[in-house]
């Protein structure tokens, strides 16, 4: 279970950073959904390392393989195994780390849950289990797609450079979020997103940010009322990722500072269905779409590993200093884009599903 | 599944506002465990209705029953449900919303979704479901409290009236949050919050508010490396209950203002095992428990029921008005205060016997 | 989970023989099915003791209370919680049983798995757990009948009484099985097995038996291929029935006897879609329905309570006798026919379910 | 979840027989065992194709690699990948029956469910998919085997000819059962089996039978109550595994014909525990394990691949005719054995860990 997500669209991610290879399974797919290990790779790329000079210069192509589930360029409704060989293996810088446990990482966690780890680039705790996640959420996408449900991520702050509310009105285009290395829609504000990131890295230290996810094109009817409400899965989905410390759905935190009077958002009949004039609900209502636009902000901290000095302790308890060493993202958050989209359409075509064997099945 | 929680120490919760009674089963409690029907009333008391004079005046007593799994007053490893009767259901007064959609409730999602809906009081949209919650986490807590694991929720904030961060330093007592109505720790603050909310339900409209939990004396190790991160699952369990927007652990949304040298939790050898020095994390590292403090911030909406006339369209869609009628309350967080603890008790025991299971059963 | 059966349609039991209820949630139930007491009660009559002179003469009504998930008569999508009050619980007639382990029983299972247990009746090891199963399987029954599929249990053996083989090639009706007492459809064979179980009730003993449960009606496609074969689900659900001991699909152990060239199944085109021309298969085919009639046997252990001394051992362990006592079913299997049906229909309805998630939402 | 199995040491199987690779993922495997590639491979030697003269001359060496969760040696609690590359893939051989449905195969299920099937050497209905069951069950076999639980399976009966009662009296060895090419720890009658295959395959027909599993060393208390019997995951185990129509514990089908008197397992005080004087419950009582011996029978189809023609459909439905080709497993029950017993492991272990979880995790 640990290592799996998903009820009936469900994937299990396997692997370590520096180990053979990384991989997921995708159990409970569609069949006949016309897919190529070209367009799972295409997402791949929005997250793999080296791709723009303020991300970690490591240069590993991550190269997908597709080992099962798929014939003749569709899936068949068994597993879909996917597959990224490790190739960037050097290990030796991490040596030191493997006497000491880094600040902020899993490493203290680990050793003491499990009483082992793979210390070899953080072993599993690296963010490259993701890719699993964003090779799944390819797949999940496209299905989605096909019924019109769109899902974009971007970068509205980055440390304490935010993007200006009025630049986030509309629905921004992929191309608008792909235009800047850093995923900020707003060029002005992206140019000084990666102006920050760049000093940033100058002194071996690191930031964080903020990334915004919309979704538009989803059916009223998504998510359960209770334990299984829409937002309570996409918080869980953002959580799990690593480096995140926030989620809000709509409104958020913000709301409430509202009234009640001004923060519901009243029904109306609008282009021939019911809609709301306002949408501090983000797109939920009782734990369930409402048909308007899913909006929600995942909070992420700075990357731990920073090229300074830092106070620890060893496997013995006793203090140490740590150097981090490696070439690591001064800024994870413009790398994490393209998973936060993977873990959204993970769970709208999870409770899709859902939705459909429960009341899409049976007319009495 | 959408109505059960957990994986191994499993709630199932059913029943609608208004209908015969409300309850919930737990299944894979451990056995021998002293309890008693009055030990789970005593926090049920804490969220029922009608116990402050700023909650809603409502009056049901919400009485327990244990109907199976507890023998001779200890727990069986069987399932034990716990049920409530319903006994205050003035349907009546909730007539007029039968034929409308209520602004920023889930009339509209579960009429959709389902294509029925039970009206009377919410039905299952309820807070009342939340009595199984804080039933089940009744008896999750003691067993917790029986290893030394103190939780601990309060209200920092409502509208905006919140308690001085320095108020907050220290783990508050049981007495200091139950000496208010209003559940905030800081007597002054919370005297200026039962004010405002007094001053906002005069004017039939509502607010909400910010819940913090912290719990003391949990182990390192509990929580799983991938999905199942115990912050994703404190996340989920939070976005789970009504009225939710936002949940932030350790240094959340502020988190991401800092660099990563300001930001990591340094190790040092403290008391003869290791700690942190500071805790930005919130107790939570990799996904598992390093053995500070969790703490976590819930953000709550202003109560979607107010006493005003709004805008919004009938079941047919057309345009009409809703004057909210009831005896609600004008800010549900101070009788969420247990409801959080319930979650957060349910979803560490949960983890603790899934460690177990996995990690204290072989020696090799 | 130990509690609970089914992934879309669940089930989730609970309580104990002599405690104060019995009951069931289910979960996952489409909505807007029509549905009253009245039809769950006619199923659970089927199951209650004292129905004919060869059942325990225990008086119980078994009167089921619809708590949740109806409303106006129909389902509404949340859960439906039922509940039996126990309403004969001689307890005295157990005491002398609380002290010692009876043979074949699940005291002593229990006690050492637990450390504790409830001896009244058996508590939770009671065949009164079923009455759960039987309640919900009469919703699963009633959705699936609209889709028309039938399912037929009966009897084919007590003891060494068979039915012979050409007085079951029809599929028999509910009227030919209900009309004795032992549920077998073939008149003459049901008065001598009749004769037998009276016979053996006489002398303080009991028998077993062979149950047949054949479904038509199953369209071609539900099951799984790998783990969640229908035949391993169905093996599972019959099993988990108290005093089985055996199941077998289509030729069974039989089937072992034969060689390939007589055991397969040919294809041919009849009724204008693909049939076989014989069905040692048993309806299903590399896990999934294949439109045949599903056909399987369960066999049931002769009843452990029987009125004569048996040697056994005390909580201590130390050698005492055991003289049982009570007003037991000299033979539980008449009773168990609806039972073997109800679970036949949990299982199906939820393949249906599953199979209408994966294959029947998305079309590409 | 079609393709997983286990709640706590959870496998998920994928691969199709002629794709790239066939292989598992363990999740929640014990940290710290010591395992090797050596030992699971040990495991997948008892089971692969070309191992004796009986068996398909297909050779595939099935050699395994562990892309993840060990660490120099050591499992670290994170998931196991294992892979087998297939390496011998004559699909011509096959060409003709993507036409036609193949008689008592899941061609026809499987096209008719998910609209497409990988048809090349059955895809995942092959029995290949076996391989990931095996890897799994090696390291479950080694965590139990670490407790003193030995799991022994073989041939009691191929097509007609039955090992005699009185040679399976004590549980066998090893080395017993490994001696023959047919398993079955008989001499005698393993010699009378062989011959028996070789004839059969000389007719271009196919033979079946039965395997017994016997388990020692397990101690009480593993099971749940309801639904998930140990006797009920073993049967579902069981069932799920290709070309199996039948399971018995204990006593099973036979035991029906006793009278209670003479089925119940009597209790007595006996090498200082409480132990029974007979088996017929076959090791678990009331759902749950009782010390005594595990006992049960699994019943195998003939092989549905003969080297004969059969009539059949095509896809359009059409009559036709089809000779089966290629090189096939006369009987698939030797090489079963191992499959048996890792199903059993399997079964067991996920019952030991969930075990531990509720009933050894707390002491009150």
């Amino acid at each position: 279970m640990p290592n799996s997500f998903g009820h009936l669209f469900r994937i299990t991610t396997w692997g370590e950073s520096h180990g053979p290879a990384i991989g997921v399974t995708v159990d409970g797919c569609p069949p006949r959904l016309p897919i190529s290990a070209v367009e799972i790779q295409a997402e791949l790329d929005r997250r793999r390392p080296g791709q723009s000079d303020i991300t970690t210069p490591r240069k590993e192509a991550d190269t997908v393989e597709i080992l099962s589930g798929v014939y003749e360029g569709q899936t068949t409704g068994t597993p879909i195994c996917m597959l990224v060989r490790n190739t960037d293996q050097r290990s030796s810088a991490y040596s030191e780390m493997k006497a000491a446990f880094r600040p902020s990482h899993a490493d203290f966690t680990y050793q003491t849950k499990f009483g082992i780890r793979d210390p070899n680039g953080g072993g599993r705790s690296s963010a490259r289990e993701t890719i699993g996640r964003v090779a799944a959420g390819a797949i999940a996408k496209k299905i989605l797609a096909s019924r019109g449900v769109e899902i974009r991520a971007y970068i509205t702050r980055i440390h304490d450079i935010a993007a200006p509310a009025e630049s986030l009105a509309d629905f921004p285009s992929l191309e608008q979020i792909e235009a800047t290395a850093v995923r900020c829609p707003h060029a002005d504000t992206a140019a000084r997103m990666i102006e920050r990131i760049k000093a940033v890295r100058a002194e071996g230290d690191s930031v964080g940010g903020v990334i915004q996810c919309r979704v538009r094109g989803v059916p009223v009817g998504l998510g359960e009322p209770v334990f299984d409400r829409l937002e309570a899965d996409l918080a869980k989905a953002m959580l799990s990722l690593p480096a995140t410390k926030g989620f809000e759905i709509g409104s958020g935190f913000g709301g409430s500072l509202l009234r009640g009077s001004e923060h519901n958002d009243l029904f109306e009949n609008r282009d021939g269905r019911v809609r709301t004039t306002t949408n501090r609900s983000g797109g939920v209502q009782g734990g369930i779409s409402n048909g308007e636009e899913i909006l929600f902000n995942v909070a992420f901290k700075p990357t731990a590993t920073i090229l300074q000095s830092q106070s620890t302790v060893d496997l013995a308890g006793n203090p140490t200093e740590l150097m981090g060493k490696g070439r690591h993202d001064p800024c994870v958050v413009p790398r994490a884009v393209p998973i936060v989209e993977a873990m959204t359409a993970l769970v709208l075509l999870d409770h899709w599903l859902r939705d459909s064997a429960q009341n899409r099945s049976f007319e009495f």
